[in-house]
């Protein structure tokens, strides 16, 4: 980490699991406007930094520390949010935003009124070539959209147990990137209109999932999800428009246009999540979009059900 | 039917089934200043007044009926009502006002980008005991409140099979009455935190449900809906306050504060509603608030299913 005389944001960490030491630590230490101050974790936290064991204890012990960074799982976030908020912290979300939809809602309205910033993060919007596909869908008729998004669970989410309980979102725990990423490009909002979950019989949550929205226009968004695929891994959105198809791969990293690779730029996902959260601190705003998770909720509501054979981890 | 000399607003009814039959019709016959001038169905709609097959056609062949009802299936309303406002019509819609949520708020945006009116009905707010218990509620501290909403689904939905289906929400097609309530009369948000869903083994939808939510200041909400109640019905709210308890039975016809039965005045629920509709379309505005389907949603999102034996009608 550089030193430097400008402020540093000191910011909080609560939820020291997988994606804060794969993500978040390392983006917050490449950053040089932040500094990681404190952590939040029952089962100790990182080495050299001051941990506290709850999220109570930590607002009472640094009334210091403006900013707290939320990578618990989605089950026990809305406590933990709503108590920073309340003590008047700038609060991030790691995705989804909250187990339910309402919560999320309640988050926001509390950031208002406490007049504090509330960032409820989707890590995939950050990846290289989104921006460059919203605006190239800008403005132009889109006929048909088709999502692939299948990856193997066991690598990804090795032991995860939250994961498959009730909230744990199954395989939309990565859909959601996906739909993340498809209500940020798309110009105009899609509804689901069918939805087939498929479930473990041993399991809460669903290990695959189709999906089919509908838009303006006639716009049709199919999406597969599925947790059982090895070998290569696919994260892929392909848009056709009425002059001309883009292909999103590697979960937004890569972009084709017409089949041709675009040059596309990109400083990481979480280095850009946590430099728009300060920036929305500075500025005195929140983002909190909801549409994603929201969309899932949906396809639950909606969705046919089905059973596949037991999984085990 | 009245005849006056003041403008009758012409409603088209679309979806003659049980709730038109038992509900819309006399509603609208018995109100002096709206006219059943069309219907919409494709079994046939009811003697006496012009029926149409489709939407479509109904729209093409009748420009003057200004306000359309609808009160098909939630699974099919979307393109009903689309079509509808895309014409320049007001709409109402039965509850639930669809099969998504993200669809209710597709059609709000587009209710407002025609300028025309959209009302999301949720016929139990407009029960008798409803506003007098809001108002008792206002500026309260609510400790608890305890919901019981449990009936003979044979009695009150024979032979409904799009009840089962997707979309079609089983018991929450009762307890989201109960949830209308719920979130009309108290004073601020709350968010599911725990549900357990029961489905029927051969069934796509749940028979019964238990919820619990969490709202400000410690308050907790408890609801219990099954649809496997025979013998006396109950749809029963009880809030308990640091200043007194409230008891709304019979679906919020009858209120108890304290153990005394209150004196409340009311023309009976659709009656209300399209009073309501035809006064919003005079002011040019919409009703359009999907928090009860938003915590279906959530508690579908979140749940935890449990299987039961085979429902047969």
């Amino acid at each position: 980490m550089t030193a430097t005389e400008t402020a540093i944001l000191d910011i909080a960490l609560a939820g020291i699991g997988k994606i804060a030491r794969d993500q978040h630590i390392p983006a917050i230490a490449a950053d040089p406007g932040l500094g990681l101050a404190a952590t939040v974790s029952r089962s100790g936290g990182i080495e050299g930094v001051e941990n506290h064991a709850t999220m109570e204890a930590l607002l009472a012990a640094r009334p210091d520390i403006a900013a707290v960074s939320l990578c618990m799982p989605p089950q026990v976030r809305f406590e933990a949010a709503a108590a920073a908020l309340r003590a008047g912290r700038h609060v991030m979300l790691e995705k989804p935003p909250g187990a339910t939809v309402t919560e999320v809602l309640r988050l926001r309205d509390l950031a208002a009124s406490q007049g504090v910033t509330l960032f409820a993060t989707w890590h995939s919007r950050q990846a290289a070539g989104v921006a460059t596909a919203k605006s190239f869908l800008a403005g132009k008729a889109i006929r048909r959209v088709r999502i692939d998004w299948k990856e193997d669970v066991r690598h990804w989410h090795p032991g995860q147990d939250w994961i498959w309980e009730p909230g744990g979102l199954g395989v939309f725990d990565p859909g959601i990137n996906a739909l993340s990423i498809l209500t940020e490009i798309l110009p105009a909002p899609v509804h689901v209109t069918a939805a087939e979950l498929t479930f473990p019989e041993n399991r809460a949550q669903p290990i695959a999932a189709d999906l089919r929205f509908a838009g303006a226009d006639g716009l049709v968004v199919e999406a597969e999800f599925d947790w059982r695929q090895t070998g290569p891994q696919t994260w892929d959105i392909l848009a056709e428009t009425d002059v001309g198809s883009l292909r999103l791969s590697d979960g937004g990293a890569r972009l084709a246009i017409d089949g041709t690779a675009q040059e596309v730029a990109g400083s990481g996902e979480y280095p850009g999540l946590y430099r728009r959260f300060a920036g929305l601190i500075a500025a005195g705003q929140s983002d909190v979009d909801v549409a994603p998770l929201l969309h899932v909720a949906d396809a639950f509501l909606t969705g046919r059900r089905n059973l596949t054979e037991p999984f085990h981890d």
